[in-house]
């Protein structure tokens, strides 16, 4: 699968992916009305008004982008409508030919990773048959329980053609009450970082392993460091944009041909038309701003990897 | 909730909890052929196999026990159906008098945090009103994001009175590779407990905290130090019986009163019958060996505690 992530990216001439994180507040007026007035104030009809959101959004973005990254708490939130419309999302943008990145930051003791593993990436076995459950390209994966906790990914990955991003450096601005902490006078996110790289060449796919890494774009500097010491691995670069990251400060996750990253925004496209610059499309053509927003996160990235 | 948790375990004088964890191969094969016949071997059936089997072991089981922690993964892995039943078995266990501590290990930024936590321990506003949609009383929620991953899930559990267990040393073989780390001298997961301990110190019910740690009883003598650590935390022990910890490795995981954590056990309980102690029960008694494995632990620790 990061073959085939790493030729979108190439054809669409855009390392980026887009978030598709339906919270309430992003959901236009109009469609929570309509959904509300046909179905109450009800979960089912957040869901609704989720999905077609999303649907919005796919449609007015995916010729232009090799990936959407749908973040599964914003689907849990309304409960088993919200995760069916989850599902829904992932098979849709499947058949729009994007690439799905389930953001779902699960880990656990063995047996446990492999009921994620088997539910996200792989086939789950009922008697005699074996079902695809929520079916996404990749999965991100929490490494705090170490190479047990994650094996049970690698090996579905290798069996299904799927691949990971697991957790490296986050984005947000407490992730370093951890993740900086020195040992042996090393942080802890290179610890990792050589870790993943580790499990990741025995999983490799043509030029890069499909097993990645998630750098925020908050921490440059550290981006800088963790391209250098896991080179075959792809980053997947949340906190562009609405999180504080700016394109100039992520040309150092990728390599010199331009590959080697995919930088993710979420509120930032999905919500453009909240935004001042992308105001006067209105918030009925929340998806054409989402198009715009798109188009120009491009040309922004692209810009700074070409100087 | 922690006050409720502390009486529950005063009044049964069993410090336990029964991981409710319906992996196919522990549900007895006449539950199966007989839901599989019914249903066909689809999703549904397994996840109707497993409430069944959660049903009969609550059944036999809840006069004995303060808590069940039912793993979400088991249910995810059966996708809407399974979740469907682990809200079910969620709401039944509390209608038997149970508390129901969710083990989701989520964790993320902020504001993906603050989409869990109101999905499995808050309410999610939709309009005007406001739905629970899991409604556990605990969670477990994994650290690595630092505080303002952890924030969003201590705001609603002092909103809704209800608790977390933060993972702090888990019970997995290769928990040590970055949680037993050295930083400045101390290994990761000292300092992850003294986190949890702050955490928690604004979070206070009678004589505990409702912010809570999991601590794995495979590694007693780490225990043992993080029991001094986080005098006032409640520590959720996983890995005893099938995972290799024993009652006696696991008094100091306990305060001389005998109160201070509680231990799961899964495996051991819910397939007790493939256990060759518990074999004479038969298969189809899978419930009953579920109740004597549960009378059998509780005596086991509380005699190791006695001494």
């Amino acid at each position: 699968m990061i073959n085939q992530l790493v030729a979108k990216i190439r054809k669409t001439n855009a390392p980026i992916v887009v978030g598709l994180d339906p919270m309430m507040n992003y959901i236009p007026k109009e469609i929570c009305s309509k959904v509300f007035a046909e179905m109450g104030e009800t979960l089912e009809a957040a869901a609704e008004a989720a999905w077609q959101f999303n649907k919005g959004i796919i449609d007015a973005t995916f010729d232009l982008i090799p990936a959407i990254k749908p973040q599964i708490a914003m689907y849990e939130q309304f409960g088993l409508e919200g995760l069916k419309v989850f599902q829904k999302t992932c098979a849709y943008a499947k058949e729009k030919g994007l690439v799905v990145i389930g953001d779902i930051k699960r880990g656990d003791i063995g047996s446990t990773s492999a009921a994620y593993a088997e539910a996200h990436l792989g086939k789950v076995q009922i008697g005699n048959k074996r079902y695809s459950v929520f079916n996404e390209d990749f999965a991100t994966v929490n490494p705090y329980f170490g190479t047990d906790g994650v094996q049970p990914f690698l090996d579905v990955c290798k069996e299904e053609k799927k691949g990971l991003f697991i957790l490296v450096k986050t984005s947000n601005p407490s992730s370093g009450e951890f993740q900086d902490k020195l040992v042996d006078g090393k942080p802890l996110y290179e610890l990792v970082g050589e870790q993943v790289a580790k499990w990741g060449e025995a999983h490799m796919g043509e030029t890069y392993s499909y097993i990645g890494a998630v750098v925020g774009a908050t921490y440059p500097e550290m981006g800088k460091v963790l391209r250098k010491l896991m080179p075959k691995t792809y980053i997947l670069v949340p906190g562009y944009g609405a999180q504080g990251g700016k394109a100039q400060d992520l040309v150092h996750y990728f390599h010199k041909d331009g590959l080697g990253a995919i930088v993710n925004s979420s509120r930032g496209i999905i919500a453009a038309y909240k935004n001042e610059k992308y105001a006067l499309f209105g918030e009925e053509h929340y998806a054409d701003a989402a198009r715009q927003a798109v188009i120009d996160m491009i040309t922004d990235i692209n810009e700074a990897l070409s100087k």
